[in-house]
């Protein structure tokens, strides 16, 4: 132990120097000497490592007391770009954004996950790259990719876990296949956790403790517990659409239980249900559609799914008692419909404390809600104290 | 802020020094110079301020090199001693500890919580003080108070939040009445969650995400979220005994609703059931004893209990993925019983990646799980690198 703090003494520490200054405030030597308590010298080794990655930039800064300017230093938001995607059953969203999540360029495309992994992976990282030419960035200043999967991801890995709706993504190694195409860290997670994350970074940012659910063609949610992702033992928390309901008993899932949420709350089962009563509808999107234009089935089959998933969520509320829970996804879009049928049950069947400052409203980010939830899990890496540290000793 | 920091800042960090010697192994000057960064000085006022605290006390320790002997310093565990008291709606626990949740004085008797807060705390004061006197400790010593009690508790102020079974208690000043007698702070928190604290601490360390299930006159469970205790928005969290359960809608729960989990699986519930077959039970305590003597009736109602909560528990795991839960409170005495009925229910209805490496198991820590839990809420708080501090600035 004593010799790896020898070996790398003199730089470890940056990181949690770095994260002082994450908050973008100018601060001098003697400031940050007042802050740490560390040894001046010490400061200056962690100090000269974060300038010489360009974490930090040197700036003016006049004493208020009249003396000459001494020299601040102040986080670099610019120093390096993240590439983010959120890839759902059947369409894309890919970003560039800097380190405080703002998006330099975006797109979105139809991208059905079921075409495999090489495809899809193909023709996102020709994206990127396009992107990247858009922006006028190179690999260089890349810092990491995030990309969020429609199904269950070991997160330490970045694999798919028996992805149902993912026909030959089980195990497939995402990291390493986009890692080796371009040279930089990428972190794999399940689409509804980045959701969550992006929802809570950038739009609920008071909550401590969030439920983001996602109702598009199946259904799932993110949880948010303290201000931190809670993704569970296997990375398996948040996967609702297969609790089992009363009303979904005779209901065969695409999952191939029966009972499931999902079969009877879900995009893709109402619009199958729609097209037992002869109205034409392919997708969650096309249910949308159909309750907009004003489509009675329509609308009170989205009504009763709200209803229905109220009834999961009632059980959860009593169990988790979260400040908020957000509704995201296509079937959120009739968004007062959904609502209204999810207050309707949570406020009569939970207990009264649990919901008495509970919040209950739709996605604030909307279809970004990914993409820029895949950038933050990119950039608490990579400005982590301990990658940081390595960063900065590897240099 | 920067006054702040020149008034406090020769001792702020006193406590993150604490929280690296908590660890229990002695260390150098030399060592902890090069393990924290910190200037020679600075660390010396630290140790100056955990030294006139007690909180450590210096070794000798010889230098492997053969050189003279260096003054080493090491975390003091019986700096302090913690009271504390697990109340349950009719029997409680009290228990004196040192700073490692080592028991050094344990009582058991029956109290019933519903005599209300005044006499109930009278009772408490009264104990600790004999128990205090039993150890050979003195007031001074005691650096905190923990107590759990059997309803919603406000953690940040101490104080219940309409407990169904505690008349009297609604808003009571726990911690001011109990510290205005005693003269130190007072932890106070629901009785379950400081039994998910001490099962995880002392028992069950290695895992991340626990649930902690009491089943005895109620039922209720304390959540492990990624190490960390989750009280939720209000401190509500873990209130399962209220879920809504299919075969309970034509039954009247104490809490008023009808439907609820404990009116079907709770002690005082399967107690209630055994009467209106003629048979003699009064608590849960009388449904455990007749199933240990082989009464066929108690026995099917304790499985049947299992398979309900099961149900609850199913859903939860689809939710929150936890790698553990942990049965415990008067019903878990018969252990295998409820156990069966649990795991035959989890197994069949939850997710198979989420239940794959699932440990579904009985309390190791028993009774004193609630005691233990108490004490560890203490020591985490006054042991926090920011009480610390305040605490050495104050002296």
């Amino acid at each position: 132990m004593r010799m790896l703090s020898e070996a790398s003494g003199s730089i470890a520490g940056a990181g949690a120097l770095l994260t002082i200054l994450r908050d973008g405030q100018a601060r001098t030597r003697a400031e940050l000497v007042q802050l740490t308590g560390l040894a001046r010298s010490t400061l200056a080794q962690r100090l000269d490592a974060l300038l010489s990655q360009r974490w930090i930039i040197p700036t003016e800064e006049a004493i208020s007391s009249g003396g000459r300017p001494a020299v601040a230093f102040t986080f670099n938001r610019s120093a390096r770009v993240v590439l983010s995607a959120d890839l759902g059953a059947t369409h894309a969203r890919v970003a560039v954004t800097d380190l405080a999540t703002e998006v330099l360029a975006e797109r979105a495309a139809e991208l059905p996950i079921d075409r495999g992994p090489e495809p899809t992976l193909t023709w996102l990282q020709r994206t990127f790259e396009e992107m990247l030419a858009e922006t006028g960035h190179s690999f260089d200043q890349v810092c990491g990719i995030g990309v969020g999967l429609p199904g269950p991801v070991e997160h330490s890995s970045g694999r798919p876990v028996n992805p149902p709706i993912m026909p030959g993504w089980d195990g497939f190694p995402v990291p390493e296949w986009l890692g080796e195409h371009l040279g930089v860290p990428v972190l794999v997670d399940n689409d509804v956790n980045i959701m969550a994350l992006g929802e809570h970074w950038s739009a609920r940012p008071e909550a401590d403790h969030l439920i983001f659910v996602k109702i598009g063609t199946g259904i799932g949610c993110g949880i948010i517990s303290d201000r931190r992702l809670h993704r569970g033992a296997q990375g398996a928390a948040g996967d609702i659409g297969h609790i089992r309901v009363a009303s979904a008993l005779d209901t065969v899932c695409r999952c191939g239980n029966v009972g499931c949420l999902e079969a009877v709350a879900g995009g893709a089962a109402m619009a199958a249900r729609l097209r037992a009563e002869g109205v034409e509808a392919v997708d969650s999107r096309d249910v949308i559609r159909l309750a907009r234009s004003g489509n009675t089935q329509a609308v009170q089959l989205i009504r009763q799914a709200g209803r229905e998933l109220g009834d999961v969520l009632a059980s959860i509320v009593n169990f988790f008692n979260p400040s908020m829970i957000v509704i995201g996804g296509d079937i959120a879009e009739a968004g007062e419909q959904v609502l209204a049928g999810l207050r309707e049950v949570i406020y009569s069947r939970s207990l009264p404390l649990a919901t008495q400052h509970l919040s209950i409203t739709a996605s604030e980010l909307g279809d970004r809600a990914g993409v820029i939830g895949a950038a933050v899990m990119v950039i608490d890496h990579v400005l982590s104290p301990d990658t940081v540290d390595q960063a900065v000793t590897r240099a």
